[in-house]
């Protein structure tokens, strides 16, 4: 069986988006399975007393981080632009994306959401935009939007987000492995990719 | 007129550590002059109401920090050991740093610090430790924590912790270049190195 690597991620987290657009290729090379599991950093960040992002909060921080992401993102090749805002509710990205992780598109969802959001300037909270990924990728977008507001769909989210806090997962992306090493940062997806292959 | 990179350091932190052992054969190799600049981080932190390390303060995160930079150390061959005090107060190291890159002895005292902290246990607020360190690299230690204890010296040190606050920096490591780039945490280094030789 293939090794595996658990993807957590944030739709509302600046450096999950290359992460997610790097995970594919470098997954696939090392011969790692992915389970992307979209979760909230809302709750976490709660916990802390946090009531929006840190890079919010902290005026350099956040500052220095777009800066950062960037110069990561032309480094990387991928198209940037600035949301007008700041993070975004990802709450209905996650609950479409766990719709379409349970049969095909999912992943393909993913990529599309961070590229509309961080390329694109699209806001994810607007149920049109989220269609019109899904109809970019040829999925009819109403009955996925009525799965996605299921109760079950809530369930499985709420479940994920627990999980990850359970895990001691306190930012996205974050990685953990079969054996129960957390890495934290798209800087540690490679080690995270080969930790997962190696076992250490 | 080689280029130059300056490197925002404070020996209470972490992940400085491995920056500070990877920097010299990295700028090195990449023909870039290296500026030591040990900074607190103290004053960055009290100005965002944090008395102690986010590391401690953030439980997960501390956990989490832990186990990476004891993962990374291993990466890198770096001895490591976890220090039973965190944050140590890193002002005496820090004065007598700037003493030692005023003459020749600086930079290497700089990892001789780092190494007696995170490889060996030891208590940087201790001038017996400091003295120590400073014998190991045949420097008489009298002279020096008089000097370090200077006017001159402090005064140094808190122009080098405002010009950081000024250029925003709010963590170590820290790198920033002649155009203006700041980079921030041992991940960014070759990056960083990169920038300050091409320019972009």
């Amino acid at each position: 069986m293939a090794p595996v690597l658990d993807f957590w991620l944030d739709f509302a987290s600046t450096y999950s988006y290359p992460a997610m657009m790097r995970m594919a290729s470098l997954a696939q090379a090392g011969g790692i399975g992915v389970r992307y599991r979209p979760f909230l950093l809302g709750p976490p960040f709660k916990a802390q007393s946090w009531e929006t992002s840190p890079f919010n909060l902290y005026v350099a921080k956040g500052r220095n981080m777009w800066r950062d992401l960037e110069r990561l993102c032309s480094d990387l090749n991928l198209p940037f632009r600035r949301p007008e805002l700041f993070p975004q509710n990802s709450l209905l990205a996650a609950r479409v994306a766990l719709v379409g992780l349970r049969v095909t598109w999912g992943e393909e969802f993913c990529r599309a959401v961070f590229r509309a959001e961080f390329a694109e300037g699209r806001q994810l909270d607007d149920a049109g935009v989220v269609g019109d990924i899904l109809a970019a990728l040829n999925v009819a977008s109403g009955p996925v939007l009525e799965s996605a507001r299921s109760d079950e769909i809530k369930a499985a989210l709420r479940q994920q987000t627990s999980e990850a806090q359970w895990l001691g997962i306190d930012g996205a992306s974050s990685f953990t492995t079969a054996d129960g090493e957390l890495f934290w940062s798209n800087n540690r997806l490679e080690r995270a990719l080969a930790w997962a292959r190696d076992g250490r």
